[in-house]
C-alpha cells in the first residue's frame, strides 16, 4: 500500500508522550490523503539515507503553527530513537503488525506458547512495535489463569535476554527484594550494610515509591546520592562489597519497564507477572543468589497464607530454571514495620538501629537481623543456623554502622539533614483498649496524603504498635506535612478512617515460619 | 492528592488522536510538578465555572511555541467534548480511575459479569472514561472463550441503551446484514430496492470498506450521496419505503465504534464481539426483522460449516433475547459474488441485474433474489417458499430498476458517471485446465493495491469463475488502476499470486443449505 518516495522533513515535536512514540502528519499533507493513514494508525518512520527507521502511533495535525505541511513530527522519545536530525528527510509509511502479534492470538485463544514466541514478543515490545493497547492485550491474555509456570520461565528469560546484563565477575553475588505493600519496612538499609561488613558482596539497587510512601531509594537519598552511574556503581560496589542506589539508570530488562508501565496504570498485578518482573531484573543485575520477602497479613499484597506458598513455589520454579540460588521467607506483614512511614522518618528509624540506640524500632531491627542471617547463610562458610547471630554480631559491634557510613561516603554524603516536616499533628485514640488492627494501606494513605515521597519531611510516625495498650485519648501516631494543603488533606483523610482499631482483648499472635 | 485551586487557560490544540481524549500540560507548569502527573496518567479536566469535565491521558510538552506554562491543552476531539472555549479556566486532577474497571478485572479473573456490570462498563466507555489500555484489556478478557452467551446479551443490551435509537413508527422494519469477507457481494444494493418496491419498510445503511476493497456505502456513492443526515434519511424512507445510506452520521450504539477502533488494530474478532456488534447498530437502527448472512468458505471469515451453526446460534440466542424476529442464512462463500471488485466495477454489476441484462453476473442475480425472497416472507401475507418468486417478478418486472432510480434520485444522483480506471492489466491463466479456486482474500488484497476503494474506478474484474474451463494464456481476470504507482503495486502482488488455482478436474460442488 506504499508509495516509496515521498519525502518529509522530520522535526521534533516537544511533547513528551512516554512509553509510546506518536508520529505527528499535518491534515494537508500530501501522504496522509494518497496512502490513506488514518489517525491512531501504527506508522514506521525511516530515514530516507540509511536503514535507522522507528514505529509510532499517528496522530493528525490541523494547526500550522504546530508543523508544515511537509513535515513529519515525532515526540521525543520517539525522535530520540530513530537517532537523525530536525530536517533530515524521512518517508512514512503504513507499518506492518509485528510478527509477534500472531503468537499474542495464540495467547488470548489460550494456547500454550514456546520460548521461541516470548522471545519474539518481547523482542517487539522492546523494539517499541508494540502500541500500548496490543501490550494490554498481551497482559490480560497472560494473566491470572492463562501460564503455565513454564511459560514463566520462557517470559522472564526472554526479558532478561532483550536488555543488558551486569557481570561483577565473582561466583557470589547476593540480593534481596520484598513484594512490598508494607510501610515502613526499610529493612534493605540495614541488611547490606550487615551483609557487606561480613565481605560478602550485595550490590543493591532499588527503586523509588510508586504508589507508597517513600521506595528504598527515596529512604536512602535523605542520607547519600543514589543516583550512580553504572560506573561509579563498580567502584563503589567494588571497594565497599555493597551499594545502595537508584536502580533506574542501568538499562536492565527495558521490557519490564514497558509493560509496567501498562500494567500499572491498568492495575494488573498477577502472580506471574511479578515473578517475571523481580527476577528478570535480579538476574540481569548480576545476581547469584537471592532472598526473596513475601510478607502476609489482611491488608498486605498477599493476604492469605495459601498464597504466599502459591507465590513462593512460582518464584523457586522459575529461580531454579534460572540458575539462581533462591530462598523465599514468608513474613509478618499485618502492620507497619518500623515508627516512621516516608523518607526521613524511616531513615532515622534505620539510623537508630545502626546505632544500637535502645529506643530503635525492634520489629525492623529484629526482621532485618533475620533476613541478613539468611543471606549470609548462603556463604558455604556459615553453618546453617549460624546466620542470625552473625548478623547480631555485626551490628552489635558496630560494624554495621561503620559500613553504613562507608557506602554513603562512597556514594556522596547528603549535606543537607532530613528534617521531619514543621506542621504536626496527633492522631489519638478514640476509646480505651488495646491496638488490633494497623490498616497497611489506609496509613501509607495518610503519609502520601501528607507529601511523602515527594517532601521528604512528610508522613507518619507510629507510637504505638499492634498489642500495645493504650487509653481514651493517648497519642497513636503523629502526622508530619511541610504544605499546608498536604497537612489538611491527610487530616481529612484520617477523619475518614484513622487506620487503628481498639478492641477489649490483645489480637491473638500468628504464626510465621521462623527465618 | 489533589490540591484545588490552581487554575489554567484551556487551548484547543490542533491535534487529531482520533477516539483517545489527550491532555497536554507544559513541563514547567507548576501543576505538573506540585501533584506529581506522569505522561500518560489519566486527568480529569473540569471547568472552574461549571460542572462540564472531560477525561483525557495527559502528554507532556516541552516546547512553548505549541502551549504556554499556565495553559492547559485539549486535542480536538476532547476541546469538543468539554464544550468550552479558548481562554476558559480550567482546572486540572487525577481522575479516579473509572469504577467499572472493578468489573473488567473480574471479568479477567474468568468470573461471570452480571447486566448491571456490563451497562456500567459501556456507560464509562462512551463517557471515554477508558483509555484504550483499558479497552483492550475489557476485549481480551471478553473474547474468544471468555463470555457466556447470556453475558454476550448484556453487553449487547448495554450497546443499544448507550446511544440514540431511531424510531420508524411502523410494526415491521427489515434490515439485512452480510458478516462481509466476499469480495463483489454487493446484495443489499439488489434487496433493498426489491423489497421496498414490495412495499415493506427498509432503511438501509451501510457502512464504508474498512479492510475490504468496497463496502456497500461506497459503492452506492458511485451512483447517489449516501452521506445523509437524520432528517433527509427519514423523509426519504417515508416516501420510497428504502434507502441505501452511509451509517455514520447517526450516533447509534456509539459504544460499538469505540470498542471497534480498538479491535481493529488488535485483530480482535472474535464471535461474541461479531454478534454484539451487529445486532447493537440493527436494533439501535430501529430494525424488527433482520436477516443475518454468513457466508462458508475456505478463504471467507468463517471457514467451516461448523463455526457457522456455532454463529448462527448464537445470533438466534441473543437476537430472540432482544425481541427481534431474526433470521440467518448460511451461503457459499467460497469465491467472490459477482465480476466486479472495486467501487464502480460492483455498481456496474448491480445495474446490469436490475436492467436485466442476460450477461449480468448470475450468481449475485440469484443470490440477491433468495435473500430479497427470506425478507419478503417477513411479510405475514407472503406465504412460506413464496418470497423468491415475488422478488423475482418485481425485479422482472423492472419495479426493482424503478425504485433504484427512485431511491438515487431522493438521495441525490451522482452526476460524474463512474468510470473504470484506465490502467489495465490482464491476468491470465498459467495453465489449461479448470478453475479450483478463487481465494477472496488475495482478489481483495489486489483490488485494494489497485486502489479501491478511494479510487472509485479501480479494482479487478473476474472474466473467470470456479469450474469454468480454461486455456492456458486466457484470461481470468483483469485488474483497472488510475495511478501508476497503485497499479505497481496491484501487478507486483499478482506476480506473489493470482489468488486462481487451475486444476484438472472440475471442483466438487459443496452443499449448502437452501435459502
Amino acid at each position: 500500500m506504499n508509495r516509496p518516495g515521498i519525502h518529509l522533513k522530520l522535526r521534533r515535536i516537544g511533547i513528551d508522550t512516554f512509553k509510546e512514540n506518536v508520529a505527528y502528519l499535518h491534515r494537508d499533507c500530501p501522504v496522509y490523503h494518497t496512502e490513506g493513514f488514518q489517525a491512531l494508525a501504527k506508522v514506521e518512520v525511516n530515514s530516507v539515507k540509511n536503514h535507522q527507521q522507528v514505529l509510532a502511533v499517528l496522530n493528525v495535525v490541523n494547526d500550522g503553527g504546530i508543523m508544515a505541511i511537509d513535515e513529519l513530527g515525532l515526540s521525543e522519545q520517539a525522535f530520540e530513537q530513530l537517532g537523525l536530525k530536525d530536517g533530515n528527510m524521512v518517508c512514512i509509511a503504513h507499518a506492518t503488525p509485528p510478527e509477534s502479534l500472531d503468537a499474542v492470538h495464540r495467547k488470548i485463544a489460550g494456547e500454550c506458547l514456546h520460548a521461541s514466541d516470548y522471545l519474539s514478543i518481547i523482542k517487539d515490545v522492546v523494539g517499541n512495535r508494540y502500541s500500548r493497547m496490543e501490550m494490554s492485550a498481551f497482559l490480560v491474555a497472560c494473566s491470572e489463569s492463562g501460564m503455565e509456570r513454564e511459560e514463566l520461565l520462557y517470559l522472564t528469560e526472554a526479558m532478561v535476554e532483550t536488555g543488558e546484563k551486569l557481570d561483577w565477575g565473582e561466583p557470589l553475588v547476593a540480593d534481596k527484594h520484598c513484594i512490598g505493600g508494607i510501610p515502613g519496612n526499610r529493612t534493605t538499609m540495614l541488611v547490606v550494610p550487615i551483609v557487606a561488613a561480613h565481605g560478602m558482596l550485595i550490590p543493591k539497587t532499588s527503586s523509588r515509591a510508586i504508589t507508597s510512601p517513600s521506595g528504598t531509594a527515596d529512604t536512602m537519598e535523605t542520607l547519600a546520592r543514589v543516583d550512580l552511574d553504572l560506573k561509579d556503581l563498580h567502584d563503589i560496589v567494588r571497594r565497599e562489597r555493597g551499594c545502595l542506589a537508584w536502580g533506574g539508570r542501568a538499562k536492565l530488562a527495558p521490557a519490564d519497564d514497558i509493560l509496567i508501565s501498562v500494567e500499572r496504570p491498568l492495575s494488573l498485578d498477577s502472580p506471574g507477572q511479578m515473578v517475571s518482573s523481580i527476577l528478570s531484573k535480579k538476574v540481569a543485575a548480576g545476581a547469584t543468589h537471592l532472598l526473596i520477602d513475601i510478607p502476609v497479613g489482611p491488608t498486605a499484597k498477599v493476604r492469605r497464607m495459601n498464597d504466599a506458598l502459591r507465590l513462593r513455589k512460582l518464584f523457586e520454579y522459575v529461580g531454579d530454571r534460572l540458575g539462581l540460588h533462591l530462598e523465599v521467607v514468608i513474613t509478618n506483614g499485618e502492620q507497619p514495620i518500623g515508627r516512621g512511614i516516608g523518607p526521613a522518618l524511616e531513615a532515622r528509624d534505620v539510623i537508630k538501629v545502626l546505632e544500637n540506640d535502645p529506643d530503635a524500632p525492634s520489629d525492623l531491627r529484629e526482621k532485618s537481623l533475620r533476613l541478613a542471617g539468611r543471606i549470609l547463610e548462603f556463604d558455604p562458610d556459615v553453618r546453617g543456623g549460624q546466620g542470625y547471630a552473625i548478623a547480631r554480631d555485626i551490628l552489635e559491634t558496630g560494624r554495621a554502622m561503620a559500613k553504613m557510613q562507608a557506602i554513603i561516603g562512597a556514594q556522596g554524603v547528603n549535606e543537607e539533614p532530613y528534617v521531619r516536616g514543621a506542621l504536626v499533628m496527633e492522631v489519638v485514640a478514640p476509646e480505651s483498649g488495646f491496638v488490633v488492627e494497623i490498616n497497611n494501606l489506609q496509613m501509607a494513605r495518610i503519609a502520601r496524603m501528607a507529601g511523602a515521597p515527594m517532601d521528604k519531611g512528610a508522613g507518619v510516625d507510629l507510637l504505638k504498635k499492634m498489642g500495645d495498650k493504650v487509653e481514651a485519648g493517648e497519642v497513636l501516631y503523629l502526622i508530619y506535612a511541610e504544605f499546608p494543603s498536604d497537612f489538611d488533606f491527610a487530616v481529612e483523610q484520617t477523619k475518614k478512617d484513622i487506620g487503628f482499631r481498639i478492641g477489649d482483648n490483645p489480637p491473638a499472635p500468628r504464626y510465621f515460619p521462623p527465618l
